[in-house]
């Protein structure tokens, strides 16, 4: 998994019909200590993330359609969680 | 999910049975301010894409192949919806 | 899978209910004579690791939905075992 | 999927029952201009493709394995057609 | 898929019950020059390879859940052959 932060969000109207009602964010992944890392991503949401929100990603397949609770939703990543507070070991 | 622009296409005649039919689209990949990202990726079409469009594509096996609705269908990437906007929050 | 080094944790409160009571590990990935490698992940954690251990860490839903004994969960990274020993042959 | 030329063959004489005879050809991932791009991979053959013909590959396991119409196949990628003409729009 | 020689192996005790009995090999990705390429990895053996010999690994959990032969191994990378002999055409 991911940590990231939500950054804007994605309209597609001819999308497929397992897609339908699911919101599309940007999402900017994240270092634990907040700093950006590598490119921003697409990934549907299935907890009401809001924009600026720092959130847990799962990156595969049949996770985010497990999470989308949508089997066969053809996606491949998810927002499954909205961090409270990362601890430094 | 990533964005990507449609800049193509392959004619594959000697295919898999379970292939036939579906499109192969050329796509690049794009970041959110619609620079070219990555490199170029074959991906079937599900949602009747055209040249230049921007769409939005998923790169997994099973996703690619739900989104072509032929269960065990052989592809790891395809497109699932024609993007009308992206919002940068 | 990989070597990895337990570094962290994260707390997520909203969370998806089959994600509920699995402990979320920040890990970083290691070479076999121990130096890091690559960029620090998020795993489920499966046989109760603690902090500074080195562990086994696969990197896949499917494996990881697995390791967790919860079907469906939407993870892609899990902990599956600790390390007593590498031996360079 | 990937635009490949197959470049040779490999030769494993100690493979899983599941395995045997599949063709294992080594194929080099290829620009839509031909050039090359990335690493040599190793990918079963399913259309009976030859030296240096170009060729559709599947890069992952579970459309490798449909590819070669065996489920359960511990394969990863696939040869999956026979590339005719590439039209760049 | 990809050939790699072994290299080394890894001893974990505290294995999930579904992963015990299978040897986990370390190996360094080769190219087919038999340079090495990539960083080492972490496979579970199902062909009984030795150190120094020349593998070829699938990197896909499951892929390598097939072939250990145990459905739901949490696992994502695997020796599935030894190899004879490459041929470059």
């Amino acid at each position: 998994m991911q940590i990231a932060r939500v950054i804007g969000n994605v309209v597609a109207t001819q999308k497929m019909a397992k897609f339908e009602g699911a919101p599309l964010l940007l999402v900017q992944p994240l270092n634990p200590d907040d700093t950006p890392r590598g490119q921003v991503l697409l990934a549907v949401d299935s907890v009401g993330a809001g924009i600026t929100e720092r959130v847990l990603v799962v990156l595969e397949g049949r996770a985010a359609s497990e999470a989308l609770g949508k089997k066969g939703a053809p996606v491949d990543a998810a927002i499954v969680g909205i961090i409270d507070r990362i601890d430094l070991g």
